[in-house]
């Protein structure tokens, strides 16, 4: 009796993450591990510190109303200041940081509202944005709803191959498509999925090189910086922001959500002054700026000192379950030829790559084993952009952070049942 | 030395919220009696009972783990059971609302950010909205983001004219325009900026007319309720949603912001069955779902019943404000020959209107005479879709949430002195 709804050009590719699959799938065997999922440990959760800081916030009447009042679209000016201290702080001080302002700050729900902000504001549909090979699927799945190109660059141990960028803009420019190149998209440190942090070298170079093709048409970098607080190995590296001088070609996104609670969902963003205006603008259609209770609570976590133990506390937690995952692809993984995977110094995964060949994507034979030995990882072929370097099917992205070693060790002992039974029968 | 930043052609579209512009000039003057914000009344914002239920949240330490955990995209399943629950009660529980599953509930960063959701699921650019005149001007920054078409249709005191509606839509029909037509935005009780409810037979008309008109391409009607438990005089009217039996038509959106708190940022839509599944993906790309952390603390509020008397205290209040405004209207505007307001039974606002000719708006002179006596309102012309029924700029929406009995008193008495010194002036 009614016509058919007639949806939006972006409702109509908005459909594309897959893990909400993977989610759904996950819900309907119990007795699956998820390997999959890219949640924080829920059993380090921090309640006590949780309670205790919001009582500080509801403490005192007035400051208290205040909060349970709207905020502002940019967000509480005092956590705003403590984030670029806490940042200017870890970076050492260089000068490039002294320059930043809050005005450059923005709150958001999670850093991935301001990568969703910042790409609105800065992609067309057939816009160009460079990413690593494999790189974070949901910000692949950003681009694809607001119709972008993603163009997938090489990687090695240390990161984006800058040379590889490098070639990848005089192709396009060749092609004379160098004008729609918007952004170039780095997880610096821990990425996810491979958990491969930027070289120290590779910073400097990567912003020297975006300076350098932005002279005729503005190129920026966006650093995604959410796993910086979860280093287990070796020393902290400064952001990639603090070897942008200039203060004009990094975007900065970090989050409260991996060092702290995803449910209270603070994240925030540094921007270039060129690029405050539009997301503020963005932001204030999207939501009035995220919640301010949670801004005051997360800025009274950081004033009452709560925040650096409760790393430490996870930090601990989560070494374990990296060392368990580790010792269970040691005892179970180690002898299947072509099996291999980088030992990560922080963040929240293992890339585990399989023989070529090997198809561990949905449409895959691996795929259908593993749920039948009730073990999901993320299919490797994800994290991969749609054009430049070739998806690379035989790869998955083993979380974690989720289960508890027991779990993982049974886990990693299932998928390699799949992964032999699935080579000998032929792959 | 770098070229200049290429914004997306949404963002060059975002800076129109009017709002802002104002914001700066209210924060500019300390001694301007701001009549302009909708901001809730800070001393009646409920800090007790915050603490109270946050404190029952945070009490059994796994159920508060889950509770910081990231939740689901559509948000928790205990608070969109008890939205449903309310809504069934207040509508007196008919057969259209027996039919709801918590399946079309999702919670939202207030009814805001559902309203950006639907619009962003629905709109092309160039397609068409139909909206009261005046109606609510952050919604018509929305669409023109969008690149959206507004429509304004004539009402009169029991809300918007469906006559108008038919002739406006067999007007679009006749330039071949009918299949952009997309939905009709209603806000059905104590309307922002006229405090006008939609009238009982109205909202039955109202679903009828959009059914036969959707008989060719769908058209929906999105029911903006956010001012429902705002009401000082007369008895709760069932909503628009429950007018709709098939349960395609409406789409309801409610929040929290103005019956609680506004920094906590809850709200909610009831969407219609094909909407579910687009709005879930495009809300999933913003921010993952809003925060969990508080949607499992408004479920408290409402589970230990603090939510109802919080409301009688707040209607209390804003009762007396409402009075304060009407009394100083009496004593300062009544021999104003062709100054008039209607007197609101809920919400937040009078709106006035001038002599015809007398120009309210940012450009006229009425303006910078209000803010030289320190007083400020909202221009009515903000309120007007561009096309459609013509900008009345003889109006004003005066807000009588934030200030204090004594400043609103003043502000009206400042108002008058600006208005008859323009009218000595010749308008």
């Amino acid at each position: 009796m009614f016509s058919a709804t007639q949806l939006s050009g972006r409702a109509k590719r908005a459909g594309g993450q897959p893990i909400s699959r993977l989610m759904t799938l996950a819900l309907a065997d119990p007795t699956l591990i998820s390997l999959a999922a890219g949640f924080v440990d829920q059993q380090t959760l921090p309640v006590e510190i949780t309670a205790q800081a919001m009582e500080q916030v509801l403490s005192d009447p007035a400051e208290a109303r205040a909060t349970l009042q709207y905020g502002t679209t940019l967000g509480d000016a005092r956590l705003r200041q403590q984030v670029l201290d806490r940042l200017r702080h870890a970076d050492g001080n260089p000068e490039a940081e002294r320059k930043l302002s809050i005005d450059q700050v923005v709150l958001t729900a999670g850093s991935n509202q301001l990568l969703y902000l910042v790409a609105d504001a800065l992609l067309d549909p057939g816009d160009i944005v460079l990413c690593a090979t494999p790189t974070y699927f949901v910000f692949l799945g950003v681009l694809d709803n607001l119709s972008a190109r993603a163009w997938g660059i090489a990687t090695d141990a240390e990161g984006i191959i800058p040379a590889a960028i490098d070639e990848q803009l005089r192709h396009l420019e060749r092609r004379g498509e160098l004008g729609r190149v918007k952004a170039i998209y780095v997880t610096s440190y821990f990425d996810n999925p491979t958990s491969v942090t930027l070289s120290a070298p590779r910073r400097a170079e990567l912003v020297k090189l975006v300076e350098r093709w932005s002279r005729t048409s503005k190129i920026y970098l966006i650093e995604d910086a959410a796993y910086r607080p979860l280093r287990y190995a070796g020393d902290d590296l400064p952001s990639l922001r603090s070897y942008d001088t200039t203060g004009e070609t990094v975007i900065a996104a970090e989050t409260f959500s991996k060092s702290f609670a995803p449910g209270i969902r603070v994240g925030w963003g540094i921007l270039p002054p060129a690029l405050v205006e539009p997301v503020a603008s963005l932001k204030g259609n999207f939501d009035f700026g995220s919640p301010h209770l949670n801004q005051r609570l997360m800025s009274a976590v950081l004033e009452m000192g709560l925040l650096e133990e409760h790393i430490a506390r996870l930090k601990s937690g989560y070494q374990r379950k990296l060392a368990a995952m580790l010792a269970a692809a040691d005892a179970f993984l180690t002898d299947i030829p072509g099996v291999h995977w980088r030992h990560p110094s922080g963040g929240l995964y293992v890339w585990l790559v399989l023989p070529p060949g090997l198809n561990a994507g949905m449409e895959g034979a691996l795929w259908k084993r593993a749920l039948a030995e009730h073990v999901m990882y993320v299919p490797g072929e994800f994290c991969f952009a749609s054009k430049g370097h070739p998806v690379e099917r035989n790869t998955m992205r083993l979380s974690f952070g989720v289960q508890q070693p027991d779990r993982i060790h049974d886990g990693i002992e299932a998928l390699s049942r799949a992964i032999r039974q699935v080579l000998a029968d032929g792959g």
